[in-house]
């Protein structure tokens, strides 16, 4: 069985674990003050241009979506988000738990827009039960989205223009940060995200690393205290110099390896996509990064399903399936070879 | 100015005042055990024939939506809801407060259906990743519903059919439960919500008490320590009497004083509806309850709010405008009339 | 049976039922939004010397305790308190319910020091790993306390002084306020209070009112979007006239009503105690409020047991127990003769 | 700088990294549902002769704590606990957060007796306002203690009698699970602890591994949708064979890696100790494991403080200093030898 399911079937890239090896057996105080992890935080700082952000590393996305989320919100606020947002789908009601309200909205291709944002926050300054309702204050969206699909420098703009006029936080969850920064025809980079989040995270566990996400935090407001915040919330590694090792190693030398690893799947994306594009069959969204979503005859998933697992997704009607595939830092060429052989045998 | 924007404008009947003044003095015990909450309870009991219905009183409706849904849950679990249901858009995340998240689902007249509970349910079971999702444990309905209709027999019976066979508690909220039960054509009873319902409230608030809502436990799995949580979430008055006496006084006699002060308010409203008809503006919805959602004309609007508070909603385009009208157990004949009159006039 | 067994065993003074009366048939805007609680408010602003302070009417002290303190912290800060303190002890876990912990110091008589706070916080600032403890940010007293007895004016502003140097909020609970303003030997006027507390409420419910609980903020970062606090905890009474009502007639005319009552319960608890010293029982601490905290023989607690309610506590030796009896507004001057001579028959 | 001030300032044991980097290519699922997980729990199971025990993996304690107590209780209950537990002192309130009390019992060198447990319920049950205090559902204890103590096997079954007869959880957190186990004069097996405890862990980021915990369920009622629990909470990792793989490595082979390591750390802590004992300083309390707590003057530790990271704690006297010691399972025995050398000299 070869896997597209998911970008997170092996371990880590070598390098990575090479270097967890080297540096094992030095003795390091715990909890994320060590030196590697002031190390990697320094980096990113200066990948950002803004030296002054606060860095935060924590094991996986829901505690970084959590933690973030209601340190930044008192308790009858609540986050703006695409109905297909991951904190709205996929993490078991993980920001409802900590007492706080997904406020979903439509979206395309997995985005929202600042004119949605706008609309929402006139909707409740205008509302004369505003106080029965649930205040918006934070706009979380993802790049690249569920869908793939990213966010482009303009966009990013007016999100934070419009949540800079209603005094709303921007939060990007980056999980596949790498993905988009590689991708054809993005045009978002670190210190453009900087600008325009109040915090963001780069993702590692997706791209390259055992584990790992790190938090951006250019907001004056939303730094003080966050390690209670992350202690209390589970996400605090006892080791945390584990975090701070991989991302160095990520990062190091202007994120070579976070970029090499994110532009070889990327790339053997782009050929799935061609394939795609050539049979004739649908792509759901147009998109450049490591996830592809099409639409397949049910015939021709069940027979690509006897050699590669795929994630399968909605039925679109009787016949066909929307299905997700996914390329990560480990996907070998060969087997993508293998997989446009057989989708073109459909 | 005439207020037909809610019905909870005034005071309580009478009757219930003098009866609070005739027991004033009496020495009773707190928190909902002396004897006037027993009678209460009692009685209730008898005219749902479930004698071994556990029956608390809580103040008002948001405390026992959230007391409720918090008993019946565990933390990963969620409460489906059409999503314009009160606890999803009216109690500024009340429940999400308590951790758990509102499933919204889409409404017809404020209604869901027994197939759209089925369906998420069938989702949520063939779902892969069902474990990242939030876990669908009970319904939550209100009888009448935000735009006045209300759940038939069939309905209600389908809804129970549906929830019992996926394990899902049924909770119907009914804060208007008299305007329901007094309505033409309704042909739901309090035996009947009792076979249906897991756990139900009768509204005391906005039919003719001070304030109380009367929460109503069938199913033994939620009965369990049930003052505990009314306690923990502020629920608990220290002079529970008030409540047992009020609803002592509503329900007695075969619930003769809440039945009489809901027919009174279904009466005034159907004479509205028929003007509304007769006139030739449209009604959201039809139903017979005391709300009444219709699209009027914006100057129409204006020339109404000199004399009568309304309550305005929605634009449905540039020149029309929803407004709800309400009447209530102390709306007065001749503010109708006035009502009428000036509505004939636009 | 006669109750001394706690202070909210009747209704309202008759005064508030017959204002509730009087006004019952006007229609009112809802949710507090009434006249009746603007005159209210003002009338506590006046009588606190503070025209800034934010007021806000709830049901019950359960409520005022948890909505302040959720309000007041970040989700990692925790509230110090007494060990025997009401949050801490009486209310299943209602703080804790939104999430933070309460931090409980050793009391003596139900208080606690502006030096134990001062300790508290200095074992906080110096600990290696304070960001692994709850970080302390509200100081919650009651007073009159559980035992019934007072902080000073002195006590105060030492813990006023002591909560600015630290950065701490300083709450009072004042569930019992009027017995505690109308206590011989009491130093400490609203004015005094408004100074000292960035938030404080004024009981209703055990002071004459059917129910209802004053709160006043006078620190401007606890004001801010504290209706939606109030509306999400299920605090906001729907016709919340009710409370503006009942604390316009107990506070005007310099809060001739609010006094007089506490003044007479006071007065007949001073006879009880004088009763108790006299017959050479122990009181469990000194004061002038009107609980009493007595030790009594157990057939001494027997006799009494016939005739009065009164409020067991723990069992001191095999033959002596804790009691608390309490007086209250409405307790009757023939009924304290009446347990005075049985206590001089044990 | 050599480091005493904790067991986990080093990565993991060589053998588990080059078990990862061995793994590291192949393709599995996520989320803890592969192989490697399976294998390891089904060792687990076997090793505490509870073949149908259900074996989860978290990456740390805090999360393993608060998944495990949130799962566990209704929103009224609460964790019986020592003063001195991890849970109440150094989690900044995560239990709390999840809307839990935890109800701190006095301890002994870190331990809770069965009789304080019971007395701690009779209290409950007959407390006629227990409906208003937090209710004791679960008990939380952890062996090794927070002082390095154990429990031995007749106190834990005597925990477990009394937790049974009044329906409570015995919940054992086993971060320090190994250095117990391997400890002179421990009495208790996996197979004891699976009797007694309705959950416990195995730690692994104390005890070899660079993370991890296995949370072992042997009640029935604790292990229904306990993975929703852990992807609500933030703890489920995606790559959940990391977990898999080290718990594998370090309990393949009756434990032998497990207890390797505890052994030696327990050994040269037993030198440590012996030397304490030899110069006459205070040992806090017996114990046989990794942790050692003594009190040593000042000056002693500021000398030592030169060449050694110690766990400086509170101030016995003004010259007298309570500190940690920890030894590990990479603890080397030429520091050991250097340490009693430095501390002859004192």
């Amino acid at each position: 069985m070869i896997y597209f399911n998911c970008d997170y079937n092996e371990g880590a890239h070598p390098a990575i674990l090479h270097k967890l090896l080297e540096t094992n057996m030095e003795q390091t105080i715990g909890y994320g003050e060590d030196a590697y992890c002031a190390q990697a935080a320094e980096i990113i700082q200066k990948l950002c241009k803004k030296e002054d952000a606060a860095v935060h590393f924590v094991v996986g996305g829901t505690q970084a979506n959590l933690t973030v989320i209601d340190a930044a919100l008192r308790p009858y606020q609540g986050a703006l988000c695409a109905v297909s947002g991951h904190i709205n789908v996929h993490e078991t009601g993980a920001v409802e738990a900590t007492g706080h309200k997904v406020l979903a909205l439509p979206h395309r291709d997995g985005k929202i827009t600042a004119a949605q944002v706008a609309e929402a926050m006139e909707k409740h300054l205008t509302d004369a039960s505003a106080e029965h309702t649930v205040q918006p204050k934070l706009v979380y969206i993802s790049s690249p989205t569920e869908f793939g699909t990213l966010y482009t420098k303009v966009e990013l703009e007016a999100l934070h223009e419009t949540c800079r006029r209603y005094g709303l936080y921007l939060f990007l969850d980056g999980a596949r940060m790498s993905y988009g920064l590689a991708a054809s025809g993005n045009d978002v980079t670190l210190p453009v995200l900087a600008d325009c989040c109040d915090v963001f995270y780069l993702g590692g566990t997706k791209c390259g690393a055992l584990f790992g996400e790190a938090i951006v935090i250019t907001n004056p407001e939303l730094k003080q205290d966050f390690r209670y915040m992350i202690k209390q919330k589970g996400g605090m590694l006892a080791k945390g110099r584990l975090l701070g090792i991989q991302f160095l190693e990520l990062l190091k030398d202007d994120m070579k390896l976070y970029l090499d690893l994110a532009e070889h799947a990327d790339r053997l994306a782009d050929r799935i996509r061609a394939a795609i594009r050539k049979k004739g069959f649908e792509l759901v969204c147009e998109n450049t990064t490591n996830q592809i979503f099409t639409v397949l005859p049910v015939d021709g998933v069940r027979a690509l399903s006897e050699q590669f697992a795929l994630s399968p997704d909605q039925m679109m009607d009787e016949n066909h399936q929307m299905v997700r595939i996914c390329t990560s830092w480990a996907t070998k060429e060969e087997d993508v070879d293998c997989l446009i052989r057989e989708m073109e045998q459909i």
